[in-house]
């Protein structure tokens, strides 16, 4: 008889937004009256249009679709040259990084490419994940069988856990163990916190010495408004040898139902065969690419090398500052509300302390039921999230400020 | 150190199109004359424009991402309900068949989907998979290392191979053995062969007997010109209880550049876990796009739901009259010239016996160099497409008529 994944039973409940809208769902169903008055700080998702200078080139596109001359039937699976070249100069080689146009590869998105990377690495590696975290890196792991079961908390055996709490600034300490898989995100989803040029030194430095591979998750690069702040792993001297890192236009140019996202494969990154042998990761991810996937939209790819003209640089500088602006709003009112605050200053996420010892669950139903906020709970994101609640800037000012009443009055 | 998936080192060579792009390059750089000359019959990728329906839905589309009221961010992972419904109607209730609205997964192509369904799949399998066949069904088996090493024709070692010639009409036998796992494309690609109704009876019964999975991939349904002919599986009793079947718009409505397809995977499907319980599939597939993928672009599914307008089915129609008239020509030169004509009736390709005892590669050398033609080498289907190549009818009429020219002449 066939036989299913196994490694798929020992997942935890559903995935920490499908559960969250579920609890919306039953909510606003017994309550529509108070339905109306939902307003959703809890999936990170952009609210706001797309830039002008991506609607221009998608219609563009389109047009270039409905005409035999210009018709694009199946594109290079790891992306247009235009898109590649635009990404690997504008957001690479403009700042000094060292990265070639095909080292990048184009995909439908970063959630996607965080998973489908263990298609290329062994089932052996140890493995290292901060907590709180994404919950994809984990659950990614879980599938491919990379852990054992989970224990009461949700912590699987197998992972080794790198504590993020306020005593660190919730920015993992190099471990003492060699770790040969270790997942970085910086600015953090979800504690919005960001590592230093000397923190990340750190790592590269711990991965070289070990030989380990970093994922590095720069999704909410765009977000950075400190100076001095590493927008890329490869800023970092060594990490073209040890660091894949994860980008989307998600978060910059509100491509989250748009889907682009894209991931740098150096080169020179190695890895080891089961006999010892050092090869080069860049022609296995190729490899994948091409097998499994077929590129993404020429629409949606025409969008996204909008995002680099100047127009679309300057679209996305006034979306960002929108969402900054938020962000500084709702730290203030949780601060004036007496709750312990974190980020929000280069990341559109504001991690906040819970009141009166709430889990974060309970927080999460006394925010949509007294306030009618839908937030997401820390212990979502891992067992060192517990206490904690997620609020998200993607909104609307009108409703942040609403949202900001209602914290301070709750 | 950092593991790599060892199984990616099994792999022969390039996938096969890469390579037929590799050798078209070379030969075109080296004759620049005849470069221009070029005719590409390899690839089945479509050349005529989008239909003008899924044209103005995508504008539409667009436009209501310029404006924040219509703005969408994440859909869901599974699809948009709009399009989940009007593919199971049009594609299945209102042909009598039973599938469930959520029983459709919109994807962003089959090739991602027939790889991706690995996922929930245990490693111990016995997989069935024909000879010729769509090399990615094999690929994404090595990858997962579900397979040994490859002989020198490379066929893998645990792989049960169903060979498909002229003998059986291209449609392989029932085997013998329980195979838990078994992949079959109707309409054929490379073959362009389709399964009769009695045949598809004896292989769900096989499946039901044997409590294995069919693998049904229609991704050419919509050529299917001769009445009788199943167009899905689950036009099959008891198909429901052992089949997944997969579709895309890439060859009715053209979407090769544009990224759309479905996968179908009925609640009551079952597989066993490793202790032998019976579970459903369809949670498990739900769990993986929900925590592996973001769904498809909102505008590419208002596109897809284009298809299914009344205009949107009469613009298909007549892009798939044009590819069909091509089929009819190509048909027609292959046997004038004296060759063995296989397909091309209820699918986009015909499959023909090489001359002289060429084998493919050589067959494929002489059509570019002699005829400038690019032509798809059977034996990169897999060791029994030795001796054979495959046409696509994928051009426009005036390159079809000059393809049947060269081919009468050669």
């Amino acid at each position: 008889m066939v036989q299913l994944n196994d490694n798929y039973l020992k997942l935890k409940a559903g995935y920490l937004f499908p559960e969250i809208g579920r609890r919306v769902k039953v909510f606003c169903e017994a309550n529509p009256e108070a339905a109306r008055r939902v307003i959703r700080c809890g999936i990170g998702d952009v609210t706001e249009p797309l830039p002008p200078a991506v609607i221009a080139a998608m219609h563009h596109a389109v047009d270039e679709m409905a005409a035999r001359e210009t018709f694009r039937g199946y594109g290079p699976e790891q992306g247009y040259e235009f898109l590649r070249h635009a990404i690997a100069q504008n957001d690479y080689r403009d700042r000094g990084i060292d990265v070639a146009d095909d080292e990048i590869f184009v995909s439908d998105g970063s959630k996607c490419d965080c998973g489908n990377i263990l298609d290329i690495l062994g089932a052996g590696n140890r493995l290292g994940i901060t907590d709180p975290v994404y919950p994809v890196y984990v659950d990614t792991n879980v599938m491919a069988g990379h852990t054992g079961e989970a224990d009461a908390n949700g912590t699987y055996e197998g992972i080794h856990y790198l504590p993020c709490d306020a005593g660190n600034g919730f920015v993992p300490d190099v471990p003492a163990e060699a770790l040969d898989v270790v997942y970085l995100c910086f600015p953090n989803n979800p504690t919005g916190a960001t590592a230093t040029r000397a923190q990340l030194e750190a790592w590269v430095a711990y991965a070289l010495k070990n030989k380990s591979l970093l994922l590095f998750d720069a999704a909410y690069e765009a977000y950075i408004s400190e100076p001095g702040v590493p927008h890329s792993i490869y800023e970092i001297p060594g990490a073209r040898d040890c660091a894949i890192e994860f980008r989307s236009f998600s978060k910059n140019g509100g491509f989250t139902g748009t889907r682009c996202g894209f991931t740098v494969v150096p080169k020179t990154l190695l890895a080891s065969t089961a006999s010892g042998e050092c090869k080069p990761l860049h022609p296995l991810w190729n490899r994948r690419m091409s097998t499994k996937f077929n590129g993404v939209s020429y629409i949606v790819q025409r969008g996204a090398e909008a995002v680099y003209s100047p127009e679309g640089k300057a679209q996305v500088r006034a979306l960002i500052d929108h969402y900054m602006g938020n962000a500084a709003i709702l730290r203030t009112a949780a601060r004036e509300a007496g709750l312990p605050v974190f980020g929000g200053v280069n990341a559109p996420y504001i991690w906040v302390g819970t009141p009166r010892g709430l889990t974060s669950w309970e927080l999460f139903d006394e925010m949509l039921t007294r306030a009618n906020v839908v937030i997401t709970p820390g212990s979502g994101f891992g067992a060192k999230g517990e206490g904690y609640f997620r609020i998200s800037a993607f909104n609307s000012r009108e409703n942040v400020e609403e949202v900001a009443r209602r914290i301070r009055t709750l």
